[in-house]
């Protein structure tokens, strides 16, 4: 039996401020009346609050860095000891990334940001959790960050469910869609893709439509916020798509000598593909959800 | 040796005229003097001309039907056979929706729109293959479209390479991204998947990453045009990233007894999935690249 809901609720729309947690409960927004993650491993996350919390916390708006909860001391609130990805809200945040699920947003009156009221908690609308990173807080204790943005940045003027048109006159329409999969061919992840003639660099896979071959750039440090990663072929790996979605959601890593980590195998890597340690290095510290 | 190159051209701008097929070959924009599709299955198409052709192409400015060539008598040019996905410059698109190739499209003076020159060639920029359709044509005979849509219809304004924030006051900039995977969970797609219990319904595979499951909700009619299937249970199927790139590409389809065709195998499916078999028809009869 589900305990939480997940999206837009009917009847209550962005913007609309309530008084406290209890009418935020009774909204049916964010169940819990402390803790800053609603939600469960099994279901998901389906709300947070951003109340005060942590310094590192970056609000602009329409994208936020949430910081996980655990690993501070309950009377000094300093940290004291690393935020652990399987703590249950932590790993609600988690299972909302890779399932795509909405999450529900509010600020309250205690978050710095000048998108926050000046009292009571205002409702912000649908993110999406769209990465997580690992990170040592200023106490030299690991801490989970994710990475949100808000859903509506895409729309469509007469299609149902897919980004399909340029035109955008007037306010993105939310949309609900399912998998979109946009691949673009960069000439450096041409190139890769080439070196390795599509096949998979960890699987040797190679998936094929009548003999035309399919293969995925895949960046060891992701490109864009937070991990802005560099689009260069010493940061571009040659992946299917199994292995791509792996690898992004930190399912394995690689070590320096290309052993795989968290999977068995070891990474194909051509002679002329001149890998950047400094990546490997980053995924393993930043993205892989470790032991 | 690649003979054809990709992508925008130095120096050429879109909205350029040039005075004919010659003027457009010197400028490297589209080396045919005659055939509308310039590349080979090897390397894929760099370069559509409209010009006349098929009374069906569709063109709406940033979005295009464009149809193959083939199958016309010499000299009725009325269509007397069969389109063929491997004829050269059909599969040479093909290749270009696979690897997401960049496509440089012209419109010609012939070509009836209101995009079109009315002397000459209009360079109008990139385009990317988004998806075919097998149709049959109005002389009863298949013809191969493809379905582009123009580059640049996302915007970034200071990341470097993915889609992230919403604001969109100019003009989209035109980026290249590499591979960008968004998944949202809809309502259907998710119970889909949860009812399979995240497993692939082709292969059984299931990817994890500690414990948390994840799958993709694949529509075997697509959604969005040119295809415009439903966002319904009876057309969505719990597959894992690579099942849903080949089902969506034309890899294999699957018949109404759900014997998989072009790969082996069966679709698993679960006695409470109702799958619509119009939808799987239309699969088999649309976007399946037969042989």
């Amino acid at each position: 039996m589900p305990k939480y809901t997940f999206g837009e609720l009917t009847g209550i729309k962005e913007g609309e401020v309530f008084e406290n947690r209890k009418a935020l409960r009774e909204a049916n927004i964010h169940l819990a009346l402390m803790a800053g993650i609603d939600g469960n491993p099994r279901e998901g996350c389906s709300s947070i609050v951003l109340n005060g919390g942590y310094i590192d916390d970056l609000d602009l708006g329409e994208e936020i860095i949430y910081t996980g909860h655990g690993g501070n001391d309950q009377g000094s609130k300093r940290q004291i000891r690393d935020q652990d990805w399987d703590a249950p809200g932590n790993k609600a945040l988690l299972v909302s990334e890779f399932k795509g699920l909405p999450v529900r947003v509010t600020r309250g009156y205690k978050h710095k940001s000048k998108f926050s009221p000046s009292s009571g908690y205002r409702y912000a609308g649908i993110f999406y959790v769209r990465t997580h990173k690992e990170e040592i807080g200023e106490n030299g204790f690991n801490i989970c960050r994710y990475y949100l943005i808000k859903d509506g940045i895409f729309e469509t003027p007469d299609s149902k469910d897919e980004i399909e048109l340029p035109k955008r006159k007037n306010k993105p329409k939310r949309i609900k869609f399912t998998v979109i999969r946009i691949v673009r061919d960069t000439a450096l992840s041409k190139s890769i893709k080439e070196l390795y003639d599509f096949t998979c660099q960890v699987c040797s896979k190679r998936i094929a439509v009548r003999n035309v071959s399919y293969a995925e750039g895949a960046h060891i440090k992701p490109l864009g916020k937070p991990h802005n990663g560099g689009d260069d072929t010493n940061n571009i790996l040659c992946l299917c798509p199994n292995h791509h979605v792996m690898l992004d959601k930190g399912g394995f890593t690689i070590a320096n000598n290309f052993d795989l980590i968290g999977i068995s195998g070891r990474l194909n890597v051509h002679e002329k593909h001149i890998i950047d340690s400094s990546n490997l290095t980053y995924h393993r510290n930043h993205i892989f959800i470790n032991d």
